[in-house]
């Protein structure tokens, strides 16, 4: 095991009804004017935004709302929200929203606190010292950004889609009302589902030994969201399958699974492309990388593989061939991913394979190569997509 | 699952050489003035204690030490401790040791900030508003103090063994070095194991269902400590698994695997007047006390028993009679505490039956009951003493 430092000091109010203590937790956590930031669409449709608005009101907290966030949130809004922050002389965003929404308001908290372009924290020529404080309503359970200090923001400018980390960028506060997930479609469903697996794979193969512990709590996560998203998916007010998916989608991503550990993250990183170029869901993406990014890996460490077949899937071991029992895991994956309604091909997901040199162009690592489980280069990547864009898979 | 709140906000610090940052840790908490608080004996025989004083004098922090916590950490020293602080102007506490000495120093730290006897926070007649700062340097893997907002202290009049919980008392930071743990012999490393696997079974046996999440991390942690513990017990010096299970005890108590879901927690209570009756060490009491509180309420819900014993000890699910199945599940738990060194019995642990009316008089509920997974009153809990004073175990 590594050593670490894990602080996560966040804290989470779970359960229905909690957005009425918005102004309780802004006040505890030192905020006296707020900006308001969400997209758009269900969060004020359903009357949740009047709601927060409401408790704001008689909690007696201005406010001013910036709205129109969009998946895979984009600069502009940023900018523009910063601008608003400081001349209004507010000092505590609340998002309401996904992780788009949430991302985007950690943007906007670093920026307001810096003199230069926010954009340098996320193409890696600054790191924040300083941002406001953020505080989350959470209305899809996916990116686990109401428990991270990572913000995923794409640069209009070339459609550059770039992660920062700073933990000056944690929430204070995070409301999880599984209730409010529950008009989300089942499409969004199942990409948000993708993705909190996809957090919990990239810490789960690994180069570092003995590490049982979070190899174990991560198994817990994954076998927690085969079993509840097709429940959501067959029943979207199935509040207790809603409730385990959205913790489980913060314990996937503020790191308690992942301590102690080499994590790999090239899955995210080659899915980042795509949602950038064709604006899908990154969950979606993910669906259509993850298992192909295994395939392509997993001759680095079968008995990894295995152990994820076995203990994820349930799978028996082929002890005579073990490589069977790694693809049948994968597989597994597969046919559980195509089963809540998720892509797996290119085709499928809206992508082409003629974009493959430029999906590699903007990934951006001209000749040298990323890190990780196996060490990829622009050769790695290519092919990584040629896999995505098979007509059909093997074996299923 | 039930509407929860989270909060865990404590700094870790794991690995080896963390203990040389101890002074860092302490100023950005807002330490000025420390008191060292820990047992002697290891601690000091270590060296540890040294080197930690040579770190702070390094980062030209000032301290007093105050020695002496025993095992079933006494209020006598807790008064001490209280007058040391207020008398030298301490305004940080440091405990070095296992939950002991922890549980030692947040107690003091409750009662500087407090006009009234400390003891009116652990016998219910207060509630504290506030705590001097709390670090922790760990050396014991067991108590999960390092990251949890409780403590237990014995008052040495009528050697009454009570806790008392607190957000003020979640520890700022908790360094954990697994080498720290290695020079611990065999009985108290099993011992503090056994404590481990007791706070995840305490949350585990619940009446709330679909907690499918916290139910999985809970059998994550018992897998791993199932695994670990005894590679400790065959080699004293194998870093890695000393390192599973020191997260596996924080994470087993900062209610990560808790959160959502009732909560049992007699078998802590019954377990805590065998020591502070014989003064054995918890986790022994608790190797003798749990598996018989299993017996005696597993008909409650023998599926959940069921669910121990194939998730948690892959036993075969006996379809035709799950009560053999559940039955096994415990004796399962029975050998491997037997394995890694721990009593099963009355008799092992130095107890004996003509106490049980004593005991069960200390318990302290007179005619009402105890909630918890099954409400207990005065005949159950004289009724589990009685199993646990068998000379021999069914079926083991």
């Amino acid at each position: 095991m590594n050593n670490f430092t894990f602080y996560s000091p966040t804290y989470f109010a779970f359960g229905k009804g909690q957005e009425v203590n918005a102004g309780k937790y802004i006040k505890r956590f030192g905020g006296s004017k707020v900006l308001l930031h969400y997209g758009g669409g269900s969060v004020v449709r359903s009357g949740l935004l009047d709601r927060v608005c409401q408790a704001l009101d008689a909690d007696q907290i201005p406010y001013v709302k910036l709205g129109g966030v969009k998946p895979n949130p984009r600069s502009g809004l940023v900018y523009e929200g910063i601008d608003v922050c400081r001349k209004e002389g507010v000092d505590f965003i609340l998002a309401i929203g996904g992780g788009s929404a949430i991302d985007s308001a950690k943007a906007i908290a670093m920026g307001v606190c810096y003199d230069g372009d926010f954009w340098d924290f996320y193409c890696g020529k600054a790191a924040p010292k300083a941002a406001l404080p953020v505080g989350t309503i959470l209305t899809i359970a996916a990116a686990g950004s109401e428990g991270s200090g990572d913000s995923v923001i794409t640069l209009e400018d070339g459609m550059l889609k770039r992660g920062a980390g700073s933990e000056h960028i944690r929430p204070k506060f995070s409301i999880l009302n599984p209730e409010l997930t529950q008009t989300l479609p089942a499409y969004q469903t199942a990409a948000g589902a993708t993705d909190i697996c996809a957090h919990v794979c990239e810490r789960y193969f690994t180069n570092t030994k003995e590490v049982e512990i979070t190899d174990r709590l991560c198994e817990a996560v994954l076998q927690t969201m085969i079993k509840e998203t097709p429940r959501v998916i067959a029943d979207p007010n199935n509040y207790d399958a809603r409730a385990n998916i959205m913790w489980a989608g913060m314990v996937a991503h503020n790191n308690i699974v992942g301590v102690g550990r080499d994590q790999d993250w090239n899955s995210h990183g080659i899915e980042h492309e795509l949602s950038a170029l064709y604006d899908v869901a990154h969950g979606a993406g993910l669906a259509v990388v993850m298992p192909n990014w295994m395939e392509y890996v997993m001759d680095h460490d079968i008995n990894r593989f295995c152990q994820f077949a076995t203990r994820v899937f349930h799978l028996d071991m082929d002890f005579a061939n073990p490589r069977n029992t790694a693809m049948a895991g994968i597989n597994a994956f597969r046919r559980w991913l195509r089963s809540i309604g998720m892509p797996l091909t290119f085709a499928e997901l809206g992508a082409k394979a003629e974009d493959i040199p430029k999906l590699v162009e903007t990934f951006g690592i001209g000749d040298g190569e990323t890190g990780g489980f196996v060490h990829l280069n622009k050769d790695d990547i290519t092919n990584i997509y040629e896999l995505c864009s098979r007509e059909t898979i093997p074996g299923l």
